[in-house]
Order: C-alpha cells, then structure tokens, then sequence
C-alpha cells in the first residue's frame, strides 16, 4: 500500500515514506513526532534493552506472552543494531526518544540513548499495532485517533501475564475507538499478523477487562473518548514488556518512549 | 468433529449424528423438534420455494445480497430434491415445519408441505448460521442460547437488501449473545465460511443495525436477554430471504418453519 495519510509536518524535509530517511531525520533532530504516521508501509516495533544477564529471562517472558510481547528481533550484547531489521539502524538514537530506567524508576528520557547505553544491554525490539494501523486504513477501517492527529490510548488491565523470573505484571492494551462494521473488519484482517499483537483481546466492554474508566489511560495520553456508535476495541501492547521491566527493578533498563518507536526497513504485506 | 453435544431428546431412536437418520426421523415424525442440536457435523439451509416465473430474479436477489442469502442449491423446476445436497432429499417433508404463503400472507404452517407442493416450485436451500454453531463450540466459543435449549433470536434491521425485481425489504440478522472474548473467535472463526454467512455483520450496539429492542424479537422467538459481560453478535440471517418474498406478494411460496432447517449430506469442515 502506498504512503497515503496526510502527517501534519511542516514541509519535512525527508521523504516520510522511506524508513532509512525517516531514521536519519530522527537521528538528526529533523524529525521529532510519534512515529504512527511515518514509513507507514514499514514495520515498527517497541524497544526493550536489557543488562544481558537478564535478556535469556527476558526473552522466554516474551515468548511466554507472545499476544502483547512478539520479538521481531534481539540484539547482540552491546550492539546497537539488529541487521535483519535494517542495516543502518542505530537502537541508541533511532527512536528520537528513550525512556531511561533504574532500579525500576524513570530516571531520564533523553531524545539520544547513547550516553546511557552499556556494553552488556541485549535489545529486544517488539511487535507494535502501529504496524497494523495502516492495513486497517487500506482496508478502509476508520481510526479515529489519527484523524485528530492522536494515538491509541493504552491501559492496564487486571489480566495476569505469564510471569517468569523476575518478570511479571499486567497485561497492558491498546485501544482505539471503532465502529461496529470496523471493529469486525479490523478483528478479521489483525488476526492475520500475530507479529503486531493479532487479533484484540477484548472489545466492546472495558470492564472485561478490569478498566474502569476509559478516560484514565496508561501514561495519560492518546484518544480516549467514545463517540456514539463507536466501540472500544483492545489489543495487546508492547507496552507490557515496559511494565514487566518496571516491576523486575532492573539496574538498567532502556526502552523507546511513548509513539516513538523502532521504524524498520520490513516491508508491510501488501494485502 | 464428533456428535458432542447433548440434545434433548428424550430416548431418540435415531442416530442424531447422522443426516439421512435425522431426514428419516423427521419425515416420519419421530422427530419433531429444532434441528440446530441433530446432525451437527452437516450443513444445515434455509428453503425457499417459489414459482418458476420468479425463480430466476430471486436466484438473483439471493446473489445480490451474498452474505444473507448464499445460495447452496437449486432445483429443477417442480423437483423436491437437489442431488448436489443429498440423494434422498425430500424438501416438501424433511424439515418437519413449514410456512406456505399465499399473496405474500402465510396460509398454513404444515409439519409435511406435500399438499401444497406444485409443479412448477423452484426450490433454493440458503446457507444457514446452525452451520457453523458446531464450528465455534467445537473451538470453545459458549453459545449459551443452546445451554439453555433455544435457539438464536432474529431482528429485522433498519438496513436496506439489494432489491431485484419483485424481491426487496430490509435486512434480518440472527444474533447470539457472547463475551467479550467469544465475540472476538467467533468473528474470525465465522469469516472463514462466506457459505453460512460469514463474519457478523454488526456487533456491541443494537442501534447500529436500528434496533430498539433485543426483546423484541422477528417472530418473538430465541434468546434475547443478555447477561453482564456479553455482547449481541449479529450475522446476516437467511429469513431475509422469506422476508423479501412476502414483500414480493408472489402467489405461493413455501419456507421452511423457525429452526426447521434442510439437513444436507454436506458434511462441515473439520477444522
């Protein structure tokens, strides 16, 4: 599918359909939005780096939760790369924004990593719905969220992950607000792409999964307000790995921030 | 998959697995109940019989409305069986309900339609949602409507068929109140099977599909009540077809009676 969404950014001076020219006008300061609506034919993943005597734990609860935590790729120890996902990708600097975590606590988000990378930090990067937005759109799916130049709002659920090690916590969700033909439209068509959390965990009813209030979103951002017919529909988010991490109380720990994600250079299926 | 589920027939004295044991049942009477609980393996049609004259603008309204109407069979003109659905098909009696309309009126509800059969009947078994209720409990989605031993309820909506010829009215869904979780396999179990309606059409909010009330039922028959933490799911309905021949006003027609399908030899896929 072509690059056919309007982004609201004055005269970019990179072409925002390329994943490589994307990458540099981050890595150049040229470009510092949420990435959801740049090299949108492109796959893009969450961020997680961790102190490599933690990553073998790390990837099995990954693999453990494979809904909300699908891993793309992992990193050598100390690499700041992942070739299978792009040949110039630079995990300290790519995303524009990092959230930096010790002992479990946010300690800094710089828009550069670098300072604060490690030789022994394992990447993992991981499957993201923004991935799948753009199918949806192709397919003529409505989300509102980007039409008001917004992102998903995320929540915490009361759904249990599968712990492991050190790792546990709640199963965090994306939601955006869709209308019933679209809600079925996109259950069908994300169900076909275990790799950017497939198909919706829930929808319809927020108390299924233990939210409360729509309103009081995860990190407090994104759309969060139903218009009438419109429904709620969940998905799994990698933002449960940031979760997990948190309660782990890592010494270190390295994640992208809110929207601004990993842009790779893997294609998006054309269907 | 297996005969698994219980059905409440007192000592049966059929095999109700078995399609041509069930027809035979019917047809002598030994069986007079629903069939959405008997040869679960098989595919299950709604009939519409009509005269010759009009047969072939309603094959066309059936094709022009798919996802309602998907065509499984027609008959040669006065013929009571197609072969393609089973050798020993008997339409005028193996349903063991009909309806006979006269001018669009229904005239008499026999449990055997030979009476009234004629010789220029052109007889169509449209894909039914009995179909693919073994499919979604065989994968654990709970209908609870066959828990509690009714079947599902029908709406007429507010949306329009595609009108051809003498054939028009608005669109009939049969809907199954499910969780949150269910809704979601059910919606990505039933697109796989475009022959027995497909993906649902509508789902969450009555309103969208215009209507104002899940008591009030089409034909006042079903379960319409929801529990906390279910949703109504609605698929396009095979009625639509008995619908738009009643708006026809054609001289005769004949249906099979509510949840008195066509049992075919046609057996489910299995997975």
């Amino acid at each position: 599918m072509a690059q056919s969404y309007p982004i609201d950014i004055p005269s970019p001076d990179f072409d925002v359909g390329d994943p490589a020219a994307t990458r540099r006008a981050i890595r150049d300061g040229r470009f510092t939005g949420f990435t959801n609506l740049v090299a949108r034919d492109f796959v893009q993943g969450n961020l997680v780096a961790v102190p490599e005597a933690h990553a073998d734990a790390f990837e099995l609860y990954c693999r453990s939760n494979p809904q909300a935590l699908p891993i793309l790729g992992r990193s050598e120890p100390g690499s700041r790369t992942i070739p299978a996902l792009a040949a110039d990708l630079d995990l300290a600097r790519d995303t524009g924004g990092y959230m930096v975590f010790r002992d479990g606590e946010l300690a800094e988000t710089p828009r550069d990593a670098s300072h604060a990378w490690r030789d022994d930090l394992v990447s993992f990067v991981l499957g993201c719905s923004f991935s799948f937005e753009a199918i949806l759109q192709a397919h003529g799916v409505r989300l509102r969220h980007l039409d008001e130049g917004n992102v998903s709002a995320m929540y915490e659920t009361t759904r249990d992950t599968v712990p492991v090690g050190p790792f546990s916590g709640k199963l965090i969700v994306s939601m955006r607000a869709l209308s019933p033909t679209d809600a079925i439209r996109a259950t069908i068509l994300s169900a076909r792409y275990p790799r950017y959390h497939g198909a919706p965990v829930s929808l319809g009813l927020p108390e299924d999964l233990g939210i409360a209030d729509l309103a009081n979103s995860y990190g407090g951002h994104g759309l969060t307000r139903l218009n009438p017919g419109e429904l709620p529909v969940f998905w799994a988010c990698g933002a449960t790995g940031q979760n997990a991490m948190r309660n782990a109380r890592l010494p270190l720990c390295i994640t992208h921030y809110k929207a601004h994600m990993v842009v790779t250079d893997l294609r998006l299926p054309k269907d």
